[in-house]
Parts: structure tokens; C-alpha cells; sequence
């Protein structure tokens, strides 16, 4: 037995749920000191220094720090923004509310039909010779986990928004007395994100447990059958989350620049153009409460599976209720670690300079690494019995506990693996984006060439850290050392979450800098602390994949387990056709959403033309554009363009399930893993690419950079370019993909009981 | 037994395969009958009239028909294009041979090895009560047919450059005298090429087989399999001849656009532009010998893997020769169906105005279909005995004539309906193309959203396509099946060929009128040849992928058979890193092809800026510029360039089975698969939208495409910036991605009874 006993358990886990909640508040408190409020009785200042140069001089000096003209402005915007994107999620959950509602009653119906809505104790699926609760508990109860999950995921998307909206103008205002002040504002709040999303899911996932055993007792295999209805509902919230708000960002970015930028050659976030609000309103929508969403749902699927596939090996068998919990108190450690880690960026070390952003936020990956294999180690020693076996396919496998920490932590070191990969690809502090920088002088062609392929590259070593991952963790533990694999990459959630926050933030700082005119000098800080958010928003979206794979394999391991197929044999038709369909549907997925928001970005730039065209004095800055109209044309179109690649997500596996069975739904789900990791990553690493060359031209920090600039070059034009390629590839279409095969691979297991039962229609027919 | 007696067989094969070559050499005379040679009696006289409209009038009128100066200056062109393709196909054969002779070794040792060298008879593989020849033989015998292969390539490439070159310049000739006539100028021209390279690869290929039975005798089984080395060798050659082909092209191309198009302002093939010797080249040694070369070994692959599945059913085992030569037969009947299919393009109709071209390539898809399947049926009936039984993974599955002529004709129309599909989307007269040229309108950018949106869509239906494909034939007759199905797509290669070589040809018609000085209206009416021609290439490419999909399931599926593996599980994780590994090589290919061609673009526009810099009097055309530099660096990147994709390509599988074993090996042969296919499709369609979009805002032929242009507007140069981009993705990885697979699954196969012997040392090791 474990040597942590099931009280401790009990106990130790909602402890570090709440001790992360509350790290969480002590960061909001430290956030909340920058006033956006004027001061009285400040004294007029004017701080004016002409330095040339860059870098250096940034942490140096206050810049209109007395200016208290520009603390209202800011925070006039700031409500503007974050009026705009409350009032979007709402439209956008009561939306995505109905389609929810509409699931869970499927959800009931499908499952509550296996046994015929009986109410008697019926065999278990596992064991025979014991009773399990009746079928109908365990739809009842997959819909209520259903319904949670999605509750879970729209809080954590919704917080996520909110603290990111109360922190940019807070993030703005801290840049003008310097870059390190910036940066501290911006990663904590970014911290508050990500504990409170981390604490959340944990807490709301072992209560539901608790809660789920006061019925279910000591039938575990009902009981985590029902809770993979969490992870369902996560993913699902986070898919419409992901594609609505990708689209909005998107629309509304791509819309703007193409006008203010190319056509006016004004700068980005000028206050002029009459889409900027809808933009800045888009990267809290969609790169802050989309990607909430989506980590929160990986984190939800991956303790899931984790969970299933426990329950029907030796922890769950023999209630060992310590062992069982192993993977949230992987979790509840990745807690502690994240904590320990958070203070290195924030209160050990100290930000001087713009150069040292980059390795600060890389220190936290590696910081977070080192100390978690170190929690892994001492969670699989307390928690584990030295001993004991993992269900595989129908034959019990005997496993270590030291095997099982080398499943989590090879995880773990893929996660890192993939994070550096990622950012030596998309930081424009390395030669692959340099390369892509240089080739802007031959024009956007050559550009999106060079960007295409680095994409493209970029896909290889992560592919290997994802197969040694796979392989290593599978021999050992098979589908539960997946599981616990993802969870590994995942353990450190906090911080990626906190990272990953911290570009979007940044993003909209810069923003409000422009739209509050503020001096170019601040401007520049917060282009230095946005040009490090794209890495690390690259690198955050790496984490997000390569645990999707992981957990997308885990899922499916479970599904085929539940759907009792014995094989999954590429060489039998049934499953090579469903092989070929599902490597298809990430490209079906991504031309809908680049169409949605290519054709959202082309209503857009009507609009802002005709703004431009027919408000006397808008150019000039003597009118004031209607903003609302264009946040309108993001809403909108946002709205109605995430239901159909929602749609063929959702459906893909109940009209495969029913029609084609379990076989051709197996192929397609790894059909669909296999292909769509390949592009969700290619896609956000080329995006992220072309976004750091067009900054690297603009910061012009070397020789190289300069001779390519400045704006306004035909260099940076052509960057410009590959820029507004860029972004529906990196926010919209690249992010989603990695939803869209968890959520089918989760989708198909859930409902696996009732595929198993009347799945398959076509092929009985015939 | 068959109604077809051995001997008729051992007729018809050959006798169809001379009519073939002897319907092309007719084809030749009637083309070399236009003269590029001036006359010397012919009267001056000038027509010039100036009517507007688009169309209708190209036909009506005759256009500078008697400058005997214009005479003269093609045929100096031409010459000037030819020699500069010969002489790169020599030297790139050069490299390739080095590295050819080298594989050739390989695979004498490997396969040697597998018995010791041992020159004793050995039990047979599938049934070891009967002695066949020693594993010797087949190393020996699977070399020769790898370099006959390898040779048969080659020659089908030279041979396809060679005519393509003599007919562009009479295509431009006859240009003169309308576009009908241009027209049948240019598609008899290709024919002459579609019905060698099928006839020459039918004789061939029935010659080595009846050579190779003089020492096999019965056994047929040790035949078939060394008859594989020749699908090998066409591969391999093909491999190169499209990546080296498809660089040295692009290079070109894009070089030439960046400086000529968008920096000086000068048409495209304007004679002034340094580089444009080396683009007219390019369109021969890629589009036309680098497609030649690939199609042959599609060709040979899809013969090959019916082949030696066959040798293992009841056709081999009973040693029913004409049965046995069924993919043959169907081939042989394919050349006939393709000689009264392209009379209706040449003799029966006859093209009367621009909007009638693309109808009359459509037809013949039509056509030839219709026909074959009429033709499939026939050669079923006589061919096949009513009943036969296929070797299926161990056992023998009984399979009803009627039921083989389904698998053949599924493929057939298969085949047409990725051609329809692929016309839709890259046809000028359809939305699609008319959407992203209308995106233009919103700069590169958009352009560019939307065209990769395009390509992403456009590989829906033709999946499904191959997916329904695939269950019907699979479910049928196995991986005979399977093969036969690709044999059937295949069966129509000469027309398909003849409508693929017809492309390039026009487009080169086109740059010889530009560099000729010919008249604008000359130029219109070779604008409108290569439209239809843009569509035709990537219906082209639509059948190359299409049945490199299919031809790859069949060896892979030959190859599972040889290596003795029962199941290919998914759900192990040997086979599953094979299979994400797999998915992920198609990127890694392209990352590699793309930044080739951007590099050497690079160089090329350097080159083209600094002859325009420094050669004085060369903008106003005074002087000429020094077009052998700029051939000398295409030349040179693309030999440089084409060895490391070739490597990967090439090295993939001997690594992978030595090291990792037949399993892992399946594995990425499924991944590589259902990944590539997917990335070939979208490329080649996003390019050709591209180019088309392009051409359909040139030739201003209806109030949308006026309403973006004209040429140089700011939506023409987004779409040029979009051409461009599709270049490499259309001419150079795209293409070449099709044989990636195709080469990985056959050199598996030809190597698989090493593999099964001594492959998978790692997993020995540990």
C-alpha cells in the first residue's frame, strides 16, 4: 500500500487547490496597487530625455510618470475593452449554451439507450461477476460531469478575461517606469490566471469525485466512467471558445492592420482606426479566454483518462483510493512547484533589461521542470505501492512506481523539449526567424516561402519528444503511462498558463500605450515585452499540443479498451478508411476557420474604409471613429462562423460511431491525432515566426535588423504581410486543431458504451 | 480458365504497346509537319485589326502569319531552351547515377544477405513445401529490374523533355494562326509523350518479365518479387527528377517574377529578364521530364504491386499466365481506349474559341473513362476465370470476376472525380478561384488566407473519394484489390499525361511569343492555351496523388505480407510512433524542397538585379543579357539541393527497418500516407488556384475579373505575390510528395525480406 494514507489524500489535495487560490489573490492584491484612478495632488513633472540606442535606457527612466491625464485615458480604454469582451462572452455562452444544453440531453438519451433506460445493477463491463450501477446512473451522471466541466471551463475562460483586462492598463501604466516594472505587473497577473485556472480545475474535479462516490460507493468503474463527462464538457466549452474567439481576434486584427497599416500607414492601435477596440478586445477573447479554456480542458481530459483507465487496474480493483488520486496529486504538487517558480521571475531576481525578458520567462520553464521531476518523485513515492498492475488491452500489466515517475516525467521533459524547440524557432533572437526576416527584402513571397518552411521544420524534434514520450511511457505503463505522460507535460500548468497569459496582456498594453497617446519610448517597452509574448504564446500553444497528442492517445487507448475492440489494424479497410478520412478533417477544420476569418476580415475592412471615407476628421484625429460597429462585425461573425467547424468536430464521431463503429471511429481518431499535431504545430510556429520578423524589422536591435527597416520599408511591408498571414494560422486555425482531437478522442469515449451496443448501422445493414 | 488463350495473351501485350508508339510517332510527323524553318517565297503582308472583346475573335483571325524574322527567332528560342534542358538533364542524371549505382549495390547486399549469399534453392516463402530459387536470384534479378527501371525513367523523362521542347515554339507558331489550332498543335504534342511513356513502360516491363521467366521458370513468386525492383528504380529516378526538376524550375521562376514582375514592371518571359531562358528550361526538366518520370513510376509501381500479390494467389499459384498479366492486359487496353479518346480532341471536333479549350481537356477525361469502363469490363471477362482466390494476410479470399472489373472501375472513376473536384477548384470559370482573386482586392495578405483556406477544402471530396475507393476494392479483393484500383485510375495515363504535358508546352509557347516580339494578341491566345493548361497540370497532379495513395496501400500491404507481420495495431507502441513519425515526414520534406527553392530564388533574384544594375542598355533592350549564369545557378541549386530530400526520402526505410523493425516501418508507411496525401493535394490546388487567379484578373474576361484589374493594379500584384507562393507548393513539394510515399512503400517492399531477417535491431538489443 501507499504510504500516504487515503485521509492525507483527502486532505493534501483541496490544501493545495486552496494554497493556490490564494497565491492567486495575494498576485491580484500586488496587480491591484498600480492605480488606474488619477492622483490629486501628484506635481507636474515632464521627464524628457533624448537617448538613442536600445535596451538599455529602458529600465533607466520614468517616462511621463506624473501625467495623470494619461491614467484616465488608460483607464477609459480599459473599460472600453473590457466592456467589449464581457459583453461578447455572454453572447457567445448563450450561444454555445444552447448547443450544450442540446448535447446533454443527447448525452442522457445515448447513453441512458445502452441498457434500455433500465434501473437495475447490471454486470460490470471489466468484471463480470460483480454488479455495477445500472447504465442510466451512468448517463445521468456523464451529463451532470458534462455540464460541470463546461461550467468549469467558461468560469476559467471568463476570470481569465477579466483578470487580463484589469491588468493591461495596469501593465501600461508600470511601462512608464520601466520595462521591469512592466514585465512584473504583466507576469503576475498572468500568475493569477493561471493558479486560479489550475486551483479551479483540480477543486471542482475532487469534489465532483467525492461528491460522485457518495452513490456510486465502490463501483470506481461507473464512478470515472461518469467523470470523463468533465472532460467532455471542458473541451467542448473550450473548442467554441477556441474557434469564437480565435475568429473574433482574428477578424478584427487582420481587418485593422490591412486598412490602418497598409493602406493608411498609420501605427498599429492608433485610436483612429475604428477597429482597434475590436482588436484589443479579441486578444483578451480569444488568446486569454480561449486558450483558458483550452489548457483548463487538456488539464480536465488528461486526469480523466489518467482516471478511467485507473479504475480498472489494481488502484481502482483493490480501492486504493491514494493510488487512484496519483494523478491529482500530481497535480496538487505541480501547484507548490508553480508557486516556488513564479517567485523566481517576481520577487528573486529583478528585470533590468529588455534582453533580460526572453531568458527570464525561459528560466521559468526550466525552473518549473527541474523542481517538478523533483515532486514527481516524491508523489510517485508517497502515493504509489512499490508494486502494482495497469490494465492493457484485457491483460493486467505489472508496474513500478518508479516506472510510473519515469511515464510522468519523460512528460515532463517532452513539455520542456518542445517549449525550447518552439521558442528557437519563433524568438526572433535565433537564425530561423532572422532567415525569415531576411527574406522580406525579396518581398512578402518570399517571406511566406521561408515562413511556411520554418513551420514546417519546426514540426520535426517535437514530433520525436512526443514519440520517445509515447514509446517510453506506453512500455512501462501503457495507455495509463500515456495518461500520466500528458499530465507530466501538463504538471506545470500554472506557469505555462502564466507565460502563455502574459503576451496577450502585454499585447493590449501596448495597445492602450498607442490609443492613450502615450510617448513612442513606452510604446517601445511594451513592443519589447509583446515581441517575448509571442514566444512564449508559441511556446504556451506547443505545451497545449504536444499534451493534446498525448492526451488525445490516452483517450483513445480508453475508448478502445471500453469498446472492447481487440485491435486497431490499419490493414483491415473498415479502419484504413477511417485512417485516411480523419487525417483529412484538421484540414476540412482549418479551411473553415481561415475562410471564417478571411471573410470576417474582408466585411471588416469595408467597414473601417467607409469610416475612414465618410467621418470628416477621422484622419486627422479630430473625430472620434464608432468603434461599436466593428466590434459588432467581429461579434457577429465570430458567432456565426464557430458553429460549423464546431459542428463537424462534435458530430464527426457520433455520425462515424453510428454509421461506420468502433473500427472506422478508431482510425479516424488516429488518423486525425497524427495529422493535425503535425499542422496545429506547424501552423503556430510559422505564425508566431512571421509575427517576431515583422518585429524584429521594427525594433531594428542589430545591424542586420536595421538594414532590413525601418516601418515603413518595402522589407517591412513584406513582413507586414506575412504578419496578417500569420494570424488566422496562429490563433485561430493552429490552437483549435489540438481541441479538435482531444475532443473527439474524449467525445468517442464517453459514448463508447452505447457505439459498442448499436454503433455501426452501415455495416449491419449490409 | 480464362477465354484468353496464354498465347493470345503473349500477342496482345506487345502488339498494343507498338500501336501505341506507333499512334505517337504519327502524332510527331503530323506536329513536326509546322516549320520552324522561314520560308523564302512567302509574300509580305500584314493583318491588323483592332477589335475589343474577349474570345471570339482569337480564332477568326490570323496574326503576323508570314514575319519569316519571327520564324527565325522561335526557332532560335527553342533551341536555346532545349539545349539548356538537355544539358541540365545530363548533368543531373550524372549526380542521380552516382547515387543510383550505389543503391543498386545496397540492395544486392541487403538482399543477398538474407540467406548468407547461399546459391541453394530455398523453401518458398508462402509455401514451404515447394523449393524456389535462392534469395541470390532474387538479390541479383531484383538489381537488374531496379536499374531497368531506373533506365525506363529516364528515358521517359528525356524523351517528354525532348518533345515538349521541339512543340513549344510550333505551338507559338500556330498561335498565329488562331488558338484552335495552337491548341491541337500543343495536345498532339502531348500525346506523342502520354503514348510513349505508356507504351514504352507496357514493353518494357512485359519484356523483363518474360526474360526473367527464362531463369525463374515456375517460380513465380521469387519472379514477381524481383520484378518489384523496377517500380524501385522508376521511383527513385522519378523521386529526383521531380525534386531536382521541381527546384531548378521554381528557382527560375520565382527569380525571374520577383525582379521582372514586381520590381522592374516587364511582362513575364520578357527577353530582357536575365533569368528567363532558365524559367522556359525549368517548365521542361520539372513540369514535363520530372512528371513523365513520376507518372512512369506510378505506373510501374501499381503493375508491380498487382503482380506480386497475384504470384501468391490462385493466378501464380496455378500458374495462369494470362491471368497473371491482367494489370497488363488492362494497361494494353488503356492504350487503346487513350488512341480513340485524343481523336476526339484532334480530328473528330475541332476548338473554335478560348472558352471551348477547357471543355475539350474536360472531355477527355469523359471520354476516356467511359470508354475504359466499357474497356475494364471486356478485358475482365475474357482475362479472368469466373472465380480465383486472392492471397488476403495468410488466407485465400475467393473473388468473382465481375467483382475484380468493380475494384478496376472504382478506381477509374475514382480518378475522374478528383479530376472534376480538382478542375472546381482550380479553374478560373468557378468560384473559387473567382473568391480568392476577388480577396486580391484586400492585398497579399488575403490572397494568401484564402488560397491555403482553398487548398485545405479541395482535399475533402477527393479523400472520400479514395476512402470509398479503397473499402470497395478492399473489400472485394484485398490488397489485389486495391492494386487494381490504382491500375484502373492509372489506365488512361496516356491521355492524362497528354493533357498534363500540354500545360507546360503552352506556357512556353507563351514566353517564346513574348521573347519573339510576336503580337500582344498572339500572347492572349497562349494566355488562354496555359489557363486551361494550369487546370490540366493540376488535374494532372490530382491523378498522381490520387493513385499514389492507392498504390501505396497495395505495397504496403505487399510488403506486410512478405514481412510476415499479422496485424499493423495502432494501439502498439511500436507501431504508433511509426505512424506520428510518418505523418510528420511529408513537413519535414517540404520544409527541406520549400527553403531549396527559396534559397535559390534568392540567389537568382541577386543575379537578375545585377545584371540589371550592371549590364548597361539591358532595360531598354539594347543589350542582351547573360541568360547562362542564370541557368548556371538554377543548375546548380537544384543538384545541390535535391540530395538531402532525396536522402530522407530514400534512407527513411532502411533506417527504420534496421534499426526499429517491419512494425515501426508499417507504421510510418501508413502515417507518411494519410499525411502526405493530404498536404500533396492541398499544395498542388492552392498553386494552381493561385496562378489562375492571377491569370483570370490578366485576361479581364468578365465585369468581376475587369473590375480587379488590369495588369499592375494593386490586386494584380497581390496575385502575382500569391503565384509566386504557389510555385514551390504546385511545381516542387506538392508533386514530389507523391512519390515520397509511393517510394517509402516500394522500397519496403523490395527490401522486406531483409527487414523480416535482420531488421529491427534496436528493439533486439534492449
Amino acid at each position: 500500500m501507499a504510504l500516504l494514507s487515503e485521509l492525507a489524500t483527502e486532505i493534501v489535495i483541496p490544501v493545495c487547490a486552496v494554497i493556490g487560490i490564494a497565491f492567486s489573490f495575494v498576485q491580484f492584491v500586488l496587480v491591484s496597487r498600480v492605480k488606474v484612478t488619477p492622483e490629486r495632488h501628484a506635481p507636474p513633472q515632464s521627464v524628457n530625455n533624448n537617448k538613442n540606442g536600445y535596451g538599455e535606457y529602458l529600465i533607466e527612466e520614468e517616462d511621463g510618470i506624473n501625467d495623470q491625464n494619461v491614467v484616465a485615458k488608460c483607464a477609459e480604454i480599459q473599460n472600453a475593452i473590457s466592456e467589449g469582451a464581457t459583453s461578447f462572452l455572454f453572447t457567445e455562452y448563450q450561444y454555445v449554451g444552447v448547443f450544450m444544453v442540446a448535447f446533454a440531453i443527447l448525452i442522457f438519451l445515448f447513453l441512458g439507450s445502452v441498457k434500455g433506460f433500465s434501473l437495475k445493477n447490471q454486470p460490470c463491463t471489466y468484471d463480470a461477476e460483480k454488479l455495477c450501477k445500472p447504465a442510466l446512473a451512468t448517463a445521468v451522471f456523464s451529463t451532470v460531469s458534462f455540464v460541470l466541466g463546461a461550467l468549469t471551463s467558461v468560469l476559467s475562460g471568463y476570470l481569465g478575461m477579466k483578470i487580463a483586462t484589469y491588468a493591461n492598463a495596469r501593465t501600461t501604466l508600470e511601462a512608464r517606469k520601466g520595462v521591469g516594472k512592466a514585465f512584473i505587473t504583466a507576469f503576475r497577473s498572468g500568475a493569477v490566471m493561471g493558479f486560479l485556472l489550475a486551483a479551479n480545475g483540480l477543486l471542482v474535479l475532487y469534489i465532483t469525485i467525492n461528491l460522485f462516490k457518495l452513490y456510486y460507493g465502490d463501483d470506481w468503474e461507473g464512478l470515472f466512467e461518469a467523470i470523463t463527462g468533465y472532460g467532455l464538457g471542458g473541451s467542448s466549452m473550450a473548442l467554441f471558445g477556441r474557434v469564437g474567439g480565435g475568429i473574433y481576434t482574428k477578424a478584427a486584427d487582420v481587418g485593422a492592420d490591412l486598412v490602418g497599416k497598409v493602406e493608411r500607414n498609420i501605427p498599429e492601435d492608433d485610436p483612429r482606426n475604428p477597429a482597434v477596440i475590436a482588436d484589443n478586445v479579441g486578444d483578451n477573447v480569444g488568446d486569454i479566454a480561449g486558450m483558458g479554456s483550452d489548457l483548463f480542458g487538456s488539464y480536465a481530459e488528461s486526469s480523466c483518462a489518467a482516471l478511467v483507465v485507473a479504475s480498472i487496474s489494481s488502484f481502482g480493483i483493490s480501492h486504493d483510493f491514494t493510488a487512484m488520486c496519483y494523478p491529482l496529486l500530481i497535480s496538487s504538487m505541480g501547484i507548490l512547484v508553480c508557486l516556488i517558480t513564479t517567485l523566481f521571475a517576481t520577487d528573486f531576481f529583478e528585470i533590468k533589461a529588455v534582453k533580460e525578458i526572453e531568458p527570464a520567462l525561459k528560466k521559468q520553464l526550466i525552473i518549473s521542470t527541474v523542481l517538478m521531476t523533483v515532486g514527481i518523485a516524491i508523489v510517485s513515492w508517497v502515493a504509489l505501492p512499490s508494486s502494482f498492475t495497469i490494465y492493457n488491452f484485457g491483460v493486467q500489466k505489472v508496474v513500478k512506481n518508479w516506472e510510473l515517475f519515469l511515464c510522468v516525467g519523460v512528460g515532463l521533459w517532452a513539455g520542456l523539449v518542445i517549449g525550447f524547440v518552439t521558442e528557437y524557432y519563433t524568438s526572433n533572437a535565433y537564425s530561423p526567424v532572422q532567415d525569415v526576416a531576411d527574406s522580406c527584402r525579396t518581398g512578402a513571397a518570399t517571406n511566406v516561402i521561408f515562413g511556411l518552411a520554418l513551420g514546417y521544420k519546426s514540426v520535426i524534434i517535437p514530433i520525436f519528444a512526443i514519440a520517445v514520450s509515447i514509446f517510453v511511457s506506453f512500455s512501462f505503463a501503457a495507455m495509463y503511462g500515456i495518461a500520466v505522460a500528458a499530465l507530466g507535460m501538463l504538471s506545470t500548468i500554472a506557469t505555462g498558463l502564466a507565460i502563455d497569459a502574459y503576451g496577450p496582456i502585454s499585447d493590449n498594453a501596448g495597445g492602450i500605450a498607442e490609443m492613450a497617446g502615450m510617448s513612442h519610448r513606452i510604446r517601445e517597452r511594451t513592443d519589447a515585452l509583446d515581441a517575448a509574448g509571442n514566444t512564449t504564446a508559441a511556446i504556451g500553444k506547443g505545451f497545449a499540443i504536444g499534451s493534446a497528442a498525448l492526451v488525445s492517445l490516452a483517450l483513445f487507448g480508453a475508448f478502445v479498451s471500453r469498446a472492447a475492440i481487440s485491435t486497431v489494424d490499419v490493414l483491415t479497410p473498415k479502419v484504413f478508411i477511417g485512417l485516411i478520412v480523419g487525417a483529412m478533417l484538421p484540414y476540412w477544420f482549418s479551411a473553415m476557420t481561415m475562410k471564417s476569418v478571411g471573410s470576417a476580415a474582408l466585411k471588416m475592412v469595408e467597414e473601417v474604409r467607409r469610416q475612414f471615407n465618410t467621418i470628416p476628421g477621422l484622419m486627422e484625429g479630430l473625430a472620434k471613429p464608432d468603434y461599436a460597429t466593428c466590434v459588432k462585425i467581429s461579434t457577429d461573425a465570430s458567432i456565426k462562423e464557430m458553429i460549423p467547424p464546431g459542428a463537424l468536430v462534435m458530430l464527426t464521431p457520433l455520425i462515424v460511431g453510428i454509421f461506420f463503429g468502433v473500427e472506422t471511429l478508431s482510425g479516424v481518431l488516429a488518423g486525425s491525432l497524427v495529422s493535425g499535431v503535425q499542422i496545429a504545430i506547424s501552423a503556430s510556429n510559422t505564425g508566431g515566426a512571421w509575427d517576431n520578423a515583422k518585429k524584429y524589422i521594427e525594433a531594428g536591435a542589430s545591424e542586420h535588423a536595421r538594414s532590413l527597416g525601418p516601418k515603413g520599408s518595402d522589407a517591412h511591408k513584406a513582413a507586414v504581410i506575412g504578419d496578417t498571414i500569420g494570424d488566422p494560422l496562429k490563433d485561430t486555425s493552429g490552437p483549435s486543431l489540438n481541441i479538435l482531437i482531444k475532443l473527439m478522442a474524449v467525445e468517442s469515449l464517453v459514448f463508447a458504451p452505447f457505439f459498442a451496443t448499436h454503433g455501426g448501422l452501415l455495416f449491419k445493414i449490409f
